[in-house]
């Protein structure tokens, strides 16, 4: 978890990195409320509050509707931590926030449509339509690392029931999943050897063997980046955004992740839809910090 | 074509259907404008004039960028249209224009949300999105046709350079693709008798055969049923719209085709956008001129 407070501009007053937190849901709205709070004392000119969590939210009721690490589902998390903190409070998914603040602030300033993917364990996806978050009916829109790249795919992760989505194909988990087959496939890769020597394979491991030029596990990466380019094009046709946006975790692998991407979608997207820019996020680990503040000012101001 | 004179509610005031035409791009707009001439002459109440063309536009700039079947790209339709009529014009999509259509006066009437599917010899896409079409940077967006289901899968058709998208495995010709291998591998079925008449196979032999019963169809059908699914469980994973509107000439197959289409959403999609309504469109053919009707009337009023 991180707290922050943040100016417009953006500016960041304060930042608190690296609360564990846990427990009952009470627990957790105690914690971040505690922690809120501290901040709060040191900027008391803060006027309102917006968080980000990794679930799927329901935003005019301010709770989430189904979460895979948090047990918060049905909690009304905005109006409890508004009564701790007598102050205005929304609540969003976090990566429709980071959305929102790389179109304000980062790979998307300047422009009117932003389709953004945080590739991390798992897939994250933001939708900035016309200046503004898109959130589909109850607020679960933006859900687009469960678009389907390959019907006959391999299963899906955390709450999803679904196959081939391109979570299941580019996200950490699924590099780590197919970078154990790799490791398994070729004893005499670095990835093998780290399997004999009893290492995890997880997600980083993969792209750090990779950008080292490990040849078994660049294929991994670039099979990867090849699904990636698969939902990139149908994003684009789909969108035809002024800017897709790719960042979070995975995106250390860089050009060897997204080379194959943009190739697939220059190639495989309509016209005029095969020129849409693809960018890497430029906002880091606090796009979703960010994009919660520009939430709750703006929220503020229109109040 | 079909060109109309609608009233807001909306009323077909009149309505001239099968125009053939053809030829150079100026051929293709006097006749256009000699066929909206003998409209307003029986109505000349009309104050604006809406266009919907199966291409991809450009629409602040009013001419397509890209056409599979009409000889005007890069020509200025809407400005050489204006004046020949001497009236305003506007020009979309015919598949957004539907959308819009079903939107406002058909199966997505009340809502705010609609994502809907044409599906014919192609398959058509229009995205209503917060009660507005939605356009894209340059009018390109929602061609959900060419979203992929299955990156492994048969090429696709026109000018779409990719293979598996949902228009590849479901359209009219994908119907067409598969009903022949189906008549080939079942000569005893419908289709295979059809096949041995030296009758065309076409989306429609299939689709009627496969209501009057016939397995080898049948099973055509469902399969493209399934496929349909996994592009709807991906529209509802990233919209969450409060409606997906299927229609065009391919529906009437029914629910041998939405059946399973809505069973792979219900048990593949995310909650709580598994429970998103599917629903076929209302207004038939007229869809895409009430829509043109709606959009033309929605300028003059802005304008």
């Amino acid at each position: 978890m991180l707290v922050g407070v943040v100016e417009p501009g953006p500016k960041v007053l304060y930042r608190e990195n690296e609360i564990g937190f846990g427990g009952t849901a009470e627990a957790i709205l105690d914690r971040l409320a505690h922690e809120v709070r501290q901040g709060l004392e040191a900027h008391p000119q803060a006027t309102s509050v917006g968080v980000g969590i990794p679930c799927t939210i329901d935003f005019e009721r301010g709770f989430a509707v189904s979460s895979v690490h948090l047990p918060i589902v049905g909690v009304p998390v905005r109006e409890l931590l508004q009564e701790r903190l007598e102050m205005p409070v929304l609540i969003d998914n976090d990566a429709n926030l980071a959305a929102l603040a790389e179109h304000r602030f980062g790979a998307g300033r300047g422009t009117r449509d932003v389709v953004m993917l945080t590739i991390g364990t798992g897939i994250g996806g933001g939708l900035v339509l016309e200046d503004e978050v898109y959130r589909g009916t109850t607020g679960a829109a933006g859900e687009l690392g469960h678009t389907v790249v390959d019907a006959e795919g391999p299963p899906c992760f955390g709450n999803c029931p679904n196959r081939g989505c391109v979570e299941a194909m580019v996200s950490g988990t699924a590099l780590a999943r197919d970078g154990l087959v790799a490791a398994q496939d070729h004893p005499g890769s670095a990835l093998g050897r780290r399997l004999d020597a009893g290492e995890p394979i997880d997600g980083r491991a993969v792209t750090e063997a990779a950008l080292a030029g490990d040849e078994a596990a660049r294929a991994v990466v670039e099979r990867a980046g090849r699904y990636l380019g698969v939902a990139l094009t149908s994003f684009a046709n789909i969108f035809e955004p002024d800017v897709i946006i790719v960042g979070g975790g995975v995106m250390a692998a860089g050009e060897l992740l997204l080379g194959p991407a943009r190739e697939e979608l220059r190639s495989k997207a309509l016209e005029p839809q095969n020129a849409t820019r693809v960018e890497l996020a430029e906002l880091g680990p606090d796009a979703g910090m960010i994009g919660a503040a520009t939430m709750a000012a703006g929220a503020s101001v229109a109040a």
